[in-house]
Parts: structure tokens; sequence; C-alpha cells
């Protein structure tokens, strides 16, 4: 079951949304300096108990932010890992057996009663549950054996912006932590942060050229595939416009039927083997004459039709995620201000979402 | 890198997709005659080795199948199971410890690389390691431990149709032997889906509507989310309608603001826990006045706009995906044909998608 709450308006559209993402360097440097030691503490707990399997259970954006984990975990420690199909315990209250699993739960607000009764069901099955929300004193957190707090302020634009970066940092020092690491690559990160959000004047002028467009097509590969899905579904829940994300692999099995000269592609481009892998794909969509546009390296926008160059310089691959979105975020609030809607309040949607 | 071959063009255009949709009646026939009893026998050595978790890897339409597979893994056996983010290991190399692992690798013709290089990478970490294709010389069958043929016969046509139900099916009786189950339910199927293949009339009546839709929205959700996401696939690749598929209660996280009364959107209600979730989901599309088109029990096609009902007595719900797939090829096939368009030969794929 799920309501609408009505959605706050503002005088000026799209006030609130711009006024969240603005506060994300802030929000970084904050978990880097207060949320850190909590974070570290928890992970190397965690890792006392020795998890062999990892599950992480999300939904929305939260669930690109899990994505996101999934990466972290699988390259950085070597661990098997999978994202939970729901409904297999709420829906059908399949009976699994989780001794030696780590059941990560991801949400902004930790209050939708599925992930509630799923980590709840969880637990009692065996598992480790960790909790990672913006509320400590939510549900989620409450069934939950362990609890990070992802330290990014109350966030009331219906599109999540500010929680979302906020959890990728969150889980990166988390994932650190159990291989103990010291995180050192996400300093950089607030400033950097900075410096990519004071260029919104750019975005605006990309933002252009998706005025009118009736579709989009957003891959990516590796650390980045998770903004491609993220960068879609802020596009589709501002905006309206249907945007489809596909890892650069699977665009080759099918979807690229669809792309023709003139769908726009935005391709994200990690500075590292992600960007690699992915450099097939963009040959492909350049032999097709796409309308290619590419959020990454200088060198990689200079090839494309258009883009938005970022710092790559000392940013590890696996943080570069946390700064990818950045643009994207702006791109999918410009769209929505120059279709003249507004960003803050996006028609049909609650801020929690009560699935059950 | 990626070759395309020449698609096989035909006079008649969709003669290949429409023949090969035509077979699955009988190739469901003999997987359940011929190919179960090897089924089981691999099903029973692998119990016998008591994986803890189980992963799957897959691209493009198997992935789907996949995606059924582990409904049934984490339902039927209550194993903790995940999808596999291929680019791990093939892009990034990791090193992960799979001792106790059932690695499960879906794809019709077993010879992409990066299928086989990962499956490689996984036998040599410690999995057991099981493929499923519809090509027993394959690498992919070459390399793994196991390997279970669907049997499905050569397949011409571009968009997958008769491997897709025979993987469905193979997968299913696998399960069924993992956990000592006969498979008794998939009995009847060969009958129903001809029965459902022969009311092709009635799906070129809901083609109609579909033939200058912009875009579409498919949901469903449990057992009806992977047909969810593979209708959404065929209709993608042979119609290029740009077609969004969503379980249900990621629908209601921010999608649904793209969905409005000019919004096509197909629900798959399965007979089942899965159509009791939706039901709020379904609420929410009517109230928002949305064009809804249910493929499922005839008493929910009554409270839609249109649909196709589909046989649920006797039908256990867990191999209603078999059947609800099948108008849904129809539909994508006639969608296609309406818009002038060729089936059999989308253009920019190619049959075997050499990703690396």
């Amino acid at each position: 079951m799920s309501a609408t709450t009505p959605a706050q308006h503002s005088d000026q559209p799209g006030r609130i949304m711009s006024g969240e993402m603005a506060e994300q360097p802030a929000v970084l440097r904050r978990i880097l300096d207060e949320g850190a030691p909590r974070i570290r503490e928890i992970a190397e707990r965690i890792a006392a108990r020795n998890p062999r399997f990892v599950l992480l259970t999300a939904r929305g954006t939260s669930d690109n932010a899990a994505l996101y984990a999934k990466y972290l975990i699988e390259v950085l420690l070597g661990k098997p890992c999978g994202l939970t199909s729901m409904s297999t315990t709420t829906a059908y209250g399949a009976e699994q057996d989780l001794t030696d699993v780590l059941v990560i739960t991801v949400s902004q607000s930790g209050g939708s009663p599925d992930l509630v009764a799923s980590t709840e069901a969880a637990r009692e099955a065996g598992a480790i549950t960790l909790a990672v929300t913006n509320n400590p004193d939510s549900p989620l957190a409450a069934v939950s054996e362990f609890h990070i707090d992802v330290l990014a302020g109350p966030e009331n634009a219906l599109p999540a912006t500010k929680t979302y970066t906020a959890e990728l940092l969150a889980l990166y020092l988390f994932v650190e932590g159990l291989r103990g690491g010291d995180g050192a690559a996400a300093k950089i990160l607030p400033e950097l942060a900075q410096q990519i959000l004071d260029r919104k004047d750019e975005v605006k002028q990309l933002a252009g050229r998706y005025r009118f467009a009736e579709r989009m097509v957003i891959t990516s590969r590796g650390y980045g595939y998770p903004t491609a899905k993220e960068a879609a579904l802020k596009l589709m829940e501002t905006s309206y416009i249907p945007a489809l994300s596909y890892s650069g692999a699977d665009l080759l099995h099918g979807p690229l039927a669809m792309v023709d000269n003139i769908s726009p592609v935005i391709a994200i481009v990690t500075d590292g083997k992600g960007g690699q892998a992915l450099q097939p794909v963009l040959e492909r969509l350049r032999g097709r004459g796409a309308d290619l546009v590419v959020i990454g390296p200088q060198s990689e926008v200079d090839r494309a039709s258009a883009g938005f160059a970022l710092p790559t310089d000392g940013v590890a691959e696996e943080v570069q995620p946390i700064l990818e979105i950045l643009p994207l975020q702006l791109l999918a609030y410009e769209v929505t201000i120059a279709r003249g809607q507004d960003p803050d309040a996006p028609r049909a949607l609650a801020k929690v979402t009560e699935t059950r």
C-alpha cells in the first residue's frame, strides 16, 4: 500500500532540490570528519564475524547506492554479493538460511515497511544486519543489529540527491573499514564536489539539447553503472523523460537496436578499467551516429558530441561515482526547469514510499 | 568488442521469429520427455555438494531467465542468491572466494567470451559451475563442470523466443531436482502453451493500440517480474519502442511520475502471491487513469483497459512465467509488423554478442 503525501511546493520551482544539491560538499565533509570513526568501528566489529556472503536490500535511489556497494564488495573484498529480491520474503514468505551472510539495507528514510520486514526476517534467519539510513530513529535502524547514519540532514525535495552521495560515501568507508583500509581516497571529494557544482552553467547549456527529447539512453560499465541507473531515475522522476539505463555490455545484447542517429545517449566513462571496458560500446555508438554526451575525462569528452569533463587527477576509480552523479543531478534539474516543471514536486510521488 | 553479423533476411518479414515462437510447445515437451532425467541427475549431484549460495551469470534474454531462477532458488530452496556483475571479474579482475557457491551461467549460444571468462574464473575460485545453454558443443559448456542442454534446436531469429522459455523450464526442473521435487507442475505446460499461441488474433488486436506508442511501462511483482523485463527487451529490440520495466514496488519509488493518462502500461499479474502484492500498484495505476493492459487471470483483465487472459486452473504460480511471456512475444512481433519493420532482423544486433 502506498500513500501520497502532499509535496512541499515552493514559490520558486526547484528551490528545495537546488539547495539540497548545493549542500553535498558539506555533507561529504561531515561524513569524513564526524561519521568516519563510527563507521570504521562498525566495520571492524562486522569484519570480526567474518561474513562470507553479502546481500544488499534497497529500493529506488538507495538501490543504486546498494549496487555501487556491490561493486566495492566484489572488487575490493572478493566476497560474493547479491541484491535482494524483496518480494521473495515479503510476498512469498521464503525462509532462507542466512548464516554467515551480511545483509545491508540501505534506505534514506528507514521507514518503508517492506524494508523493515525484510530486514527483520533476515535477522531471524541468522544474518548479520546493517542498516544504512539518514534517520537513526527510524524503524529500520531499530530492527537492525548495526546502524550507520549517513548524516545528510533532512531531505525535503522528492528527488533524493544529497542522501544518495552520502550513502555512497558511507558505504565506501564501510567497505574500506571491512578490509582494513583507511579510506584516504575519499579525502579529496568535498573539494572536488564543490568545484563541479560551481560549473552549473555548463550543465545548463547541456540541458538545452534534451528539452524536447522523447527518450534517452544512459550507459556505463563497472563502477559507473550505478551512476547510469541513478541518472536515469533522476531524469525520469523529475522531467518524466523515459530514460533507459544499461550496462554497456547489455546494451549490445538488444537495446542497441533502439539507438539511432536521433537518440540521445549519455555515457558515464570512469577513468579506469570500467571506462576501458566501455570503449567498444562507445565506438559502436559513434559508428551509429548517436548523439553521445560523455560524463568523464576531458579526453573522452573531446571524442563525443558534447559532455562534462570530470577531474581525474588523483581520484581513484572506486570513488569517482560520488562525483560523476553531480552533473547528472544538475542535468535532471535543469532539463526539468527547461520543460516548465517543478523538480521539487514530481507528480504522484511520496517521499517515503510505503510498499509492503 | 562486438561484431555484427548480417541478419538472415527473409522474403516474409518475421517468418523466422514466427516459426520459432510456434515451436515452443514442442520444445517444452522435448525438455520434459528427453531432457528431464539428465537435468534431475545433474541436480542430484550438485545437491550432494550442498552449495550454500548461488550466483547467476547471464546477459540479455538469458539474464531474465536467470532472474526467474533467482526467485525459484530463494522461494523454493531458501538459499541466498545473487546476479553476477560480470565486469567485476572481466574488467576489474576481482578475486573472489567462491567455496560453497554454485555459479549458474545461462546463455543461448554459450559463445560470449565474457561469460566464458567469468565462468572459468568462478571455477578457479572454487565454485561449482553449471552452464545452461542451447549448445552442448559451446565454449561455455566446455569450461563448466556441469552442463544442461535446453534442447530448443537452432534459433535463427535475432530476438530469442523459444530459447527463453526453454531456459525457464530447464531451470525450473533443475531447481525442483535440487530440492527433490518431481517437477510435476510443468507437465501441463506444452498443452497450455499451444492454446495460448493459437490465440494470436487476440494479440494482433491488442497490438493495434501500440502502433504509435512512443514509450511503454511494463510492471509486475515476484515471479512475473522477469516476464516484465523480458517483454520490455523483446519490444525494444524488435519494435524499438522504449519500454521500461519495473517491479511494482520500484515503480512507486520514482518512475510512477512518468506514467500519465496517455502512458500505456502493461502489467503481468500472476495468479498467486506476486499478483496479490501487485494490487496496490494496479490501484494506483487505475487511479492515475493509465491505459492498463493486463496479462493475467480473466478477473484481472476484466478490471483493466484491455488484456489477455491466461489459464490459471491448476497452474502453479512458479511455472506461470513460462506461459506469461508467450502473448508478450506475440505482441512484440505484431507491433513490429504493424510498424512496418522486420522482427527477424532488428538493426544493429548480432545473434552472438561478443562482449568481453
